[in-house]
């Protein structure tokens, strides 16, 4: 028999990670109620079955994941969690998203009283595309076996400590890393910009620093059309870190500044800090 | 006749740029009243002649360098100001200091007004040693001259535009990328040890950031024992930086976070957080 996987939602990664498991051999069922029209189209493409109710999807599912912007987490969780008690009380529940730990300890104390399963997990890399995945699934919780199986359906599961909360801490530390660098990148660039030295500050560059510029070059593009997404999560690195040593309040700006871009995107090239940004990835390529 | 240079202070860079113009055939005067013992020192070793008062000081120089943590640039350009318009107005004054565009437009205003010669300066790179310098030295003003000619005392001094504030904006973008950068890196380091996942985060960055995690690793070991001297200049990116964006904010963020660390270098191994990021660091080269 088919191993079933139940994913909410179907935006990029959970329709990668569905099609992911399809292709190795999983059937991966959904519920779609209320959700936008681009994830309908990803659901079909990624041939993830459709259901009617979460009842039903629990009933027929073995494990659940919840693939989200971090904000709807915590909501998805409590939607849940009375079916799978109701339903079907073996479904292990998997937090996918990038939310700090004390969001996700949070969410697994009220599935630990009802005597559930949950694990904590940790999504780093790209949305798996067909025949081929280099992301990393980092779980954390008492009983990891059910999530750990997915590693024979094409994920590559890694297991962490017992405590829900150590997947989420490692994924907000490395994303603290990458996309935390990208937000003071993309404040520098502007800045050098608005004050008419991104000549030579990109000559310095290269210069001094040759490598994290190739960095910034190759990643600050792909970054643009994701702004948006990043807001809540740059939200959850704030709560992650200790808010008394200025960590909290970098990443607090972070957010503020992730939002704006993605207004300045909405804009499109009618925006001169996109603009700015895009002279500045076509000046170090050559393009210009 | 040799060229006579002042510097004030001497902190590691005043009294590393000295040496360096000292060697190249350069004479350096400056001013001690209310210096560290710790700069007096520095003078001595680099063969600075120490004389009594501004005036004379300014009476014997032909170019005037201010070489200060960012907090205290404008409060030495308003010490000497009065003094190059009493006792030579033809004395350059060069504000080295790494300062916003903001900071530095206001004083060369103040200089302009009497007529007196005004350069902005941004150092990028350390404090040269004797017999190298791999430190430029990039100015913006309306007559660069008298600061050009020190490239023929083993300084590398380039000239941007014309504008004061092009040259500290090409600083506070740089230092933005590095400093900023290990600001951030500090604060996950710390986030990752408080959570127990150091060990699973370097194998992360190992297998999927290589090029940002040595960078770290090369740096921010040299950081701790400078982070006091930071705080300004963070201080300095916040305000240089478009204030309702976010980018602002983490600028604010990254000088509280300095503050924090350079408090607890104070404690030195009695600092559990001083501790953690020995033992990152540690990790990383295989020495643990």
């Amino acid at each position: 028999m088919k191993k079933t996987i139940a994913i909410v939602g179907m935006g990029e990664m959970g329709a990668g990670v569905a099609a992911r498991l399809i292709e190795n051999g999983a059937e991966v069922i959904t519920v779609l109620s209320g959700r936008s029209a681009a994830s309908v189209a990803r659901a079909q493409r990624a041939d993830v079955r459709v259901v009617p109710t979460d009842a039903e999807m629990i009933e027929q599912a073995e494990a659940f994941l919840s693939i989200l912007p971090p904000a709807k987490a915590a909501e998805l969780a409590d939607r849940i969690r009375p079916v799978i008690q109701t339903a079907k009380p073996s479904v292990v529940y998997v937090d996918c998203n990038a939310v700090a730990p004390e969001t996700v300890t949070a969410m697994a104390a009220k599935f630990s009283t009802l005597g559930l399963p949950f694990v904590d997990a940790g999504i780093i890399g790209p949305p798996p595309k067909p025949g081929t995945s280099v992301t990393r699934f980092y779980a954390s919780g008492g009983d990891l076996t059910g999530f750990l199986e997915l590693n024979s359906y094409g994920l590559d599961v890694r297991a962490l400590g017992s405590a829900p909360g150590e997947a989420s801490a490692l994924k907000m530390s490395y994303a603290g890393i990458t996309k935390g660098f990208q937000a003071l990148a993309t404040s520098m660039v502007l800045g050098a910009n608005e004050h008419h030295v991104t000549e030579a500050f990109l000559n310095e560059l290269r210069t001094s620093q040759p490598g994290l510029l190739k960095w910034i070059v190759s990643e600050l593009p792909r970054m643009v059309p994701k702004a948006h997404r990043w807001v809540g999560e740059m939200e959850e690195i704030s709560l992650f870190l200790n808010s008394e040593r200025g960590s909290s309040e970098m990443f607090a700006g972070a957010a503020k500044l992730y939002e704006a871009v993605a207004a300045d995107n909405e804009l499109g090239s009618d925006s001169p800090r996109i603009k700015a940004l895009d002279q500045f990835f076509a000046q170090e390529k050559g393009d210009v």
